[in-house]
């Protein structure tokens, strides 16, 4: 093994990256959700970058982007390479759109070289995998991954938008959704390059690892509600603010959750009503997420959130009410995908670190239709969904080039391809 | 003392409390914020019945609409009877506008039986006292009283209106706001009838009660800023949540509160920001709402809170700001008038109740100009500020037929007018 040759350019990705995120609504950081404007302009930078690598792109009926690099058997199942182009709000701009740009820099190596591997890849920028639209997540991936329901569909916006209908305004038909779904014996595998979006590689200062896999993730809606009356005149005893049982609630959360590490629990959204500043709060709104690698643990703690809001709801004459929004169980990599980027990291003379990804990705979805494998980049002091998320610009390039070098592997490519250079 | 005998319509009371109800924003309960198309319908259907019950009307540069009933004398000083006609959000039906249709009520009775006082009698319909749109409060009976300044004109509401823009939006030229200001010489007294709210009246079986004084009231604006990130990658070790801090200060301002009854506090407001189920808080904006009849009182805790709110987000790593709002000390009634109030509940058969109000009210910034009195008409549950908000028929009738037998006092009309009938 020689010193390890960077073939990927990293400025072209860095370039990249920066265009993406001017595709946004106008906030600090990037905000762009699915099937919106600034979410089309992004689209429309992609695939003219897929055609420059020499893909062929189509867009499926839930406004996923593909874009088909041939291979020399064309009937041979498909390699992927993926990740979302949609944000938070307020969010970074490695978040998803890195593993799309990485993607297209793999195959413009190849196209540029001209290497023809044996079989097809597919690069995806799928449409949603935040969900903060519609609160719900993977609509993009479930579709490929032939999981998707009429009822995802259904989800509404804040200004009532079906998903249905917001895809129809593409001038897609979403009722065809199942005309993206894949056959499992089409697919050979599926490979996520995402940042870290966690602090240990950086505190190890190594540029990417191997994850072994993904949290599961509970999601709840919740809602509290007491009794609204003026802010002057109903003496503190009397009250029923909802509010207040909230705060309780939340704190107790976090109590909980002190015990139960590495579950992490997050009280993301909370809407308090009627929402005047002389008015006790009659009703309060909120959303809990819960993740850990292990779904017994989740099930645990959930229970005993759910037992603690009863308690504190009953004690204060609350009423209280919680929705299961979304279930993920976690989800494991592929050991020979994983085995491969092992060895690239190696290659690329690193040490091989392994992770478990605390967030969701679509390879969570796509692992129902196919083996996955992810690679994690180092990321600024873990720092995500927030507009000062970072990435330096070697680990742009460090990170291509594993993901580069692991599909050469996986693809059987056998020469020692850096020797072409 | 015989039997008392009640003049007044409470029938012609309720339909007009009710017909007023429908002037609101399609919500639950009545949402009608100033110099909207909700408030000017309204003003619209009281400048109707001042005309109906012999009033002149005219409406001043901050949309307050005052009906006038001329005296023998048009040079005496005029007694004003009044209450504002907004409401909060989805509020009730008779906050405010019971005092306004109850001011008419007297004044067509006084009409309907060619009753003319010595001195004038203006009826106000108040243009903002809740304070909803701008976080302000009494702009209109603060710009009769002489108090407004060029600065209340630029507060703006939630799309970035400012009160200036608003009322020029209605055909009037808001810095003539000095226009409005009566001089103290120019009025003997400001009466308000107003619901309680609050559950003392109900408690005593007794439909009206005098108001001895107005709490005073201290409201702030804090900022708890964290740092946003990743719902799922995140650590809870290492979170600096913004919504978790603000839910211990608000469960601390609660137990502060605790020691310091009759004082109250609310949060009544409260926007967790993104906003999204997978991202940690990073900023939390909410506001503090502090009312006693006791001025050190309030300052007392308002320090305490602040030192509390200091500690918890120092030991978690947050910050804070806080930021006044508004200030209003306690006021107290005119005991002329008060007493007045006490004699016409007493020959209305009725066991005379002294109460302090724990809300705020027109009459607070009309102490600046004149001597005020308040009448307090019992209200179910004592509660308010809620679409369940009610008054029973015979409570109407009883509180009007207070406020007109106060009236008649006070203007020295001597001859038992009840003879007449």
């Amino acid at each position: 093994m020689g010193k390890p040759i960077q073939i990927v350019n990293s400025h072209r990705i860095a370039e990249r990256i920066y265009k993406l995120s001017t595709c946004s609504e106008p906030t600090i950081g990037v905000t762009r959700l699915s099937f919106t404007n600034e979410f089309q302009l992004a689209q429309k930078m992609v695939e003219k970058w897929m055609l420059e690598a020499g893909m062929t792109v189509r867009r499926d009926n839930l406004n996923n982007l593909i874009g088909r690099y041939e291979g020399k058997n064309s009937h041979s199942p498909v390699l992927m390479i993926g990740s979302h182009l949609d944000t938070v709000i307020e969010g970074g701009k490695y978040d998803g759109m890195l593993g799309i740009v990485a993607g297209i820099e793999v195959i413009a190596i190849l196209f540029e070289n001209g290497i023809i591997l044996e079989n097809p890849i597919e690069v995806v920028a799928f449409c949603d995998e935040e969900g903060v639209r519609f609160h719900s997540t993977f609509l993009g991936s479930k579709a490929i991954a032939g999981t998707l329901t009429e009822r995802d569909l259904e989800a509404t916006d804040e200004q009532g938008i079906t998903v249905a209908a917001a895809i129809k305004q593409l001038g897609l038909n979403p009722l065809e959704y199942q005309e993206a779904a894949k056959e499992p014996k089409d697919v050979f595998g599926y490979i996520e390059l995402h940042i870290e979006q966690g602090p240990i590689l950086e505190k190890e200062g190594i540029a990417c690892g191997i994850a072994t896999g993904i949290a599961g993730l509970s999601r709840y809606s919740f809602k509290v509600e007491g009794f609204a009356g003026h802010a002057g005149t109903v003496p503190a005893a009397l009250r029923k603010d909802a509010l207040v049982g909230a705060a309780e609630i939340i704190l107790a959360i976090e109590k909980l959750v002190k015990n139960h590490a590495p579950l992490v629990a997050t009280v993301g959204k909370l809407s308090v009503k009627p929402g005047s500043s002389n008015v006790i709060p009659g009703e309060v709104l909120g959303t809990i997420d819960i993740r850990d690698t292990n779904q017994y643990r989740i099930k645990e703690v959930i229970q005993a959130i759910f037992q603690t809001c009863e308690e504190i709801c009953t004690r204060r004459g609350l009423t209280y009410h919680v929705e299961k929004v979304m279930e993920a169980p976690p989800v494991y990599c592929c050991e020979e995908i994983s085995a491969a980027i092992e060895s690239a990291i190696q290659e690329n003379g690193m040490r091989p670190i392994h992770l478990v990804s605390g967030a969701g990705h679509d390879a969570m979805a796509m692992a129902d239709v196919t083996k996955i494998g992810m690679i994690f980049v180092r990321c600024e002091k873990g720092i995500s969904h927030h507009p000062d998320e970072h990435v330096i610009l070697d680990d742009l390039g460090i990170g291509a080039q594993v993901l580069l070098d692991t599909v050469l592997k996986i693809s059987n490519y056998h020469t020692t391809v850096k020797e072409r250079f």
